[in-house]
């Protein structure tokens, strides 16, 4: 299995678990607001690491994006599948002009 | 191969396109600050998505945000697998307590 | 009168205003989701032009900060003059040590 | 003399106090990448309050907004005057049509 379908389905184990044990508890515990709050400070955290920082910097933000990305997602019941399979479908609609399908 | 991988292999060809044809060649040639914008625009769609949006609008920003991030990690020479190396080893060092190594 | 609290008279004036004729009225009728997302995206912007851009660019970027800043206040019923009392409070809570009651 | 021309000049103060004792310090001594993600965080932290906060909620982060603004704008040695003369240049321009000089 890959990398991102373990992780979610790692995160949806760890929903139930206590606060005091599990980071992932703890953010739904604080509720959507929060989640996706994270989300938004992780996005600001890799645009300054692109811009200033290292690679090493920018890899890790983006781990830390791509899993509050996960977490926010399961948090609105939407399997990785879904953004995945949407991606999946513009690649195909995208062969002779990507840009007109996606509006950019 | 899986989505993202596919995608980011995409994104590489389509780098050396014309920016006329290709959105990912515009990107590209308009530099990597417009890049890191895109990505920091992307993820406060997904945000406002996610609080305000339906399940659908928020399938699509998070496919939004997840191609933009791939676009940006690919301008600065960092392949998604490392990125995914990332997340693996903190998943494996996660055993008892998450949010210890991720100083969260 | 100061810059900003005429404009935010201004402001008030073009919301009723018609859509083709003033952007504030055209904020509006797009609704508070769309009016949080500019404001989300003007700050990105500002980071960029803080961290790539010219001092021309980021005294550009931080005007439209503030303009989005007061039309989400606006839309909110929030008055500047309560944002900036919020502030002067603050400032004179933190003779001592600034840091504590604001948390950091 | 009006709020944030008092909290510029209180910021420029303090920018030269020690970190152990001024927050602004402790910015200033963080780097120009630690100010401008401050900037986007709580930029983040004002779009999920206008989406899913009180009133008093937005009234406090857009303080911070703007207390982080003028530490921005401070270290890149742009007087406050500059943005808001920025501002009023636009409001000038915009008595027909404020949307065309804006480019929206």
């Amino acid at each position: 299995m890959d990398t991102l379908t373990r992780l979610e389905a790692t995160i949806a184990r760890r929903r139930s678990a206590s606060p005091e044990q599990s980071y992932v508890a703890q953010l739904r515990a604080r509720g959507l607001p929060v989640i996706a709050r994270k989300l938004g400070e992780e996005a600001v955290e890799a645009v300054i690491a692109a811009l200033s920082g290292t690679r090493e910097e920018l890899t890790g933000e983006a781990a830390d994006l791509l899993f509050h990305l996960l977490v926010l997602l399961q948090e609105k019941d939407i399997p990785l599948a879904d953004v995945l399979a949407e991606l999946d479908q513009r690649e195909g609609v995208s062969g002779i002009d990507e840009k007109a399908s996606r509006g950019a």
